[in-house]
C-alpha cells in the first residue's frame, strides 16, 4: 500500500471561529496496525459543537486537543486491515475516528455498525446527538405529561429530536428555538413541535411569552440571550435542561452567564447540566427505543452532509454560523 | 389615645444602596383596628436582604412595594388593644409589621411568640433566617455525611446558621466565605466552622481550591465572583442551592450572570433556587429541632440590634456593606 494518508491537525487554537491558520492537513504514510489492533479507512465525521470546546485550553470533561494533535471527533470507517478478532476486514465500525483518512482502531474502541442502520443514522438518531437528546428529556428532563417544553438550537441534531422525544414522552406543548424561517418550518411541518420562534426575526423573550408560556421545562443547546429569555419565563418549579451553550463557544471576549439567573430563586426553579458520557451503559437500551420509533414514524431525522474531509473546519462553523439544519456529517471519502 | 404613630415608606426607588431619598418618615394617627383584628405596638423589625429587593419595581416572589406605602419587614410587636378572640392585649406576636411604630394585625396574620423564645431569637435562629437555612441546607441542598460544604455570606443570619446544621447533619467539612478576619474568626473559633475565606484579603478561587477541594455543596447568599470562583471548583454532580445573591442586589448597572455556568455540564452538577414561603406547613418542625439544638449549644446565633425605627434604612444597608455580624434587628422604641 503506497496510498498516503491526511489528518486534519491542530495548528493553533482559535478565539472566535476556526478559521485557515486553526487547523492544518498533513500528509504520511498510512498507519501500521500493530498485533490486537485494526486499520480503519475513515468514510464519515461527525460533527459536533463539543469539538469546538475541545480546541481551547480550559478544563473540560476531556482533556484539550494538543497543538499538532488530530482534531478528536466520532465517525464511521471501515476495516481495511485487521490484526484482531473483534475487527474483520470489510465491517463497518464507528468511534473516535479523528479528522483523517485512516485510524488505528485499539481493542474495544470501536463497535460494529448495527445491522440495517445506515452510517447517516448511526451518526445522527442513533449516535451521540440523538442519545444526548433521549436521555437529556427523559432522564436529566424528567419530561412528563402536559409539560410545555421549550427546546433551543431545535433544528440541531439534538435540539431536533429533544423535541421529537417529549412530544412522544406526552408534553401539553413543544416550542422550538431556531434561526430563519425555513428551520423554523420544519420543525412545526416535518416534526410535530407545536410552535417554532424565529430568533432571527423575533423577540424571543415576548415570543416565548406568547408561544410557550410558562415553561416547565427547557432544554438549553445555546445559553446567552436565549437563556436569559427563558429565566424571564421560567414556570413554578421549572427544569432548565444544559445541554451546550454553543452562543458561548467561540465568545472570544470573556463567556457571560444568565444575568436573569435570580429568577431560579424567584421560580424555585434547577438547572442542571449532564454529560452523555455518563449513560454509555444504557446507549442500547436507548438505541433500540429510538430505533422503534424512527421505523413508526415518530422520529424523523435529517443529516446536512458535506463533501471532502479538508471540508470539515466549514462543516465545523455551520454549527456556529445556524448554516445547518440537522445533523452535519463529513464524508470523507 | 392621642399618640401619633410613624411609618417609614418608599419615597422614591433605590439604583443603589437605599440613602436619604429613597424613604421617608410619616407621622400620622395611631391607626385603629376593625372587627376582627387588633393593634399592635411594634417592638423589633427584622432587617434581611429581600428587602432591598422589594424595593424594585421588577418581578419578584412578592409585588414590589409601592412608592408612598410603607416599607415591607417582618416583626414582632406587642397587642396593645385587640378586637379579635385570637389576639389578647399583652400578647407578643409575630407577622409581617412593616417599618412603623403600630401595625393591624388582620385575622390569622400574626403569630404568638412560643414560650421560653426571646424576641431576639425568634427573629433570628427560629425566625425567617434559621428556617431558611435549616430547609435550604437539609431539604433542597441534602447534605449528607463526608460532605465537603462552602456557605458564602457565612456570618450573615442565614450562612452562619446553615454552616452550623450543615457540621450537625455530618458534612465533612465546612466551610465559611466572609468578609474580614473578625467574622472569620468568628466562623472557625466559636461556630465550628472547619475553615473561613476572608474574601476582601484572599483570592476566593484560589483559597476554595486549597481550603476546601472539591465542592459538593455550596450554599449561596452572594453570588456574582464568589458564585464563579465556588463554579470552578464545584465537585462531580455537586449541587448549588441558591439562597440569595446579595451582591446583584444593589447593582444599578446590570445584573451579572456566573459566567463560569458552564461547568454546571463538565461537573454534571445542579443549581436550585428555593424560597422559604413554601415550607411554612413544616416551619414548627423545624424550629422544634433548631430549639432543641440551640439548647445542647449545637447551634449558636448573634445579633445586631441597631437602636430606633428611623435608622432602619442605615440598618439594611449593613447588610450590603458587611457592616454586621449575625442577625440585623431594628428595635423599634
Amino acid at each position: 500500500m503506497s496510498e498516503s494518508s491526511r489528518r486534519v491537525v491542530l495548528a493553533e487554537r482559535p478565539t472566535g471561529m476556526v478559521d485557515e491558520s486553526t487547523t492544518r492537513i498533513e500528509e504520511g504514510p498510512v498507519p501500521q496496525p500493530g498485533e490486537g489492533e485494526a486499520l480503519v479507512r475513515v468514510r464519515w465525521v461527525s460533527i459536533d459543537p463539543t469539538i469546538r470546546t475541545w480546541m481551547d485550553d480550559a478544563p473540560g470533561y476531556l482533556p484539550p486537543i494538543q497543538i499538532d494533535e488530530v482534531i478528536r471527533a466520532g465517525g464511521i470507517g471501515e476495516v481495511v486491515e485487521s490484526r484482531a478478532d473483534e475487527y474483520r476486514v470489510g465491517d463497518l465500525v464507528f468511534g473516535m475516528v479523528g479528522w483523517q483518512d485512516h485510524a488505528i482502531a485499539t481493542a474495544g474502541a470501536m463497535q460494529p455498525l448495527p445491522a440495517g442502520v445506515s452510517p447517516e443514522v448511526a451518526l445522527s438518531v442513533l449516535g451521540i446527538t440523538g442519545l444526548t437528546a433521549y436521555f437529556g428529556m427523559i432522564d436529566v428532563g424528567k419530561v412528563k405529561e402536559g409539560d410545555t417544553v421549550v427546546v433551543s438550537g431545535a433544528a440541531g441534531a439534538t435540539g431536533s429530536v429533544a423535541g421529537q422525544v417529549a412530544k412522544i414522552k406526552g408534553a401539553g406543548k413543544v416550542v422550538g428555538i431556531a434561526g430563519g424561517a425555513e428551520k423554523c418550518a420544519w420543525l412545526v411541518d416535518e416534526l410535530g413541535f407545536d410552535e417554532a420562534i424565529d430568533y432571527k426575526s423575533e423577540d424571543v423573550a415576548r415570543a416565548l411569552h406568547e408561544k410557550a408560556g410558562e415553561i416547565d421545562l427547557f432544554f438549553d443547546n445555546v445559553g446567552g440571550e436565549i437563556l436569559d429569555a427563558v429565566l424571564a419565563n421560567i414556570a413554578l418549579r421549572g427544569r432548565i435542561v444544559l445541554c451546550g451553550a454553543i452562543s458561548q463557544y467561540n465568545s472570544s471576549d470573556g463567556r457571560r452567564g444568565p444575568a436573569n439567573y435570580g429568577m431560579l430563586i424567584v421560580r424555585r426553579a434547577k438547572m442542571e447540566g449532564f454529560l452523555i458520557l455518563d449513560y454509555g451503559a444504557r446507549f442500547a437500551e436507548a438505541q433500540a427505543e429510538l430505533g422503534r420509533w424512527l421505523s413508526e414514524g415518530k422520529v424523523k431525522g435529517r443529516q446536512h452532509v458535506v463533501e471532502g474531509l479538508e471540508n470539515a473546519p466549514d462543516a465545523l462553523n455551520l454549527l456556529f454560523t445556524g448554516g445547518n439544519t440537522g445533523k452535519v456529517i463529513v464524508k470523507v471519502s
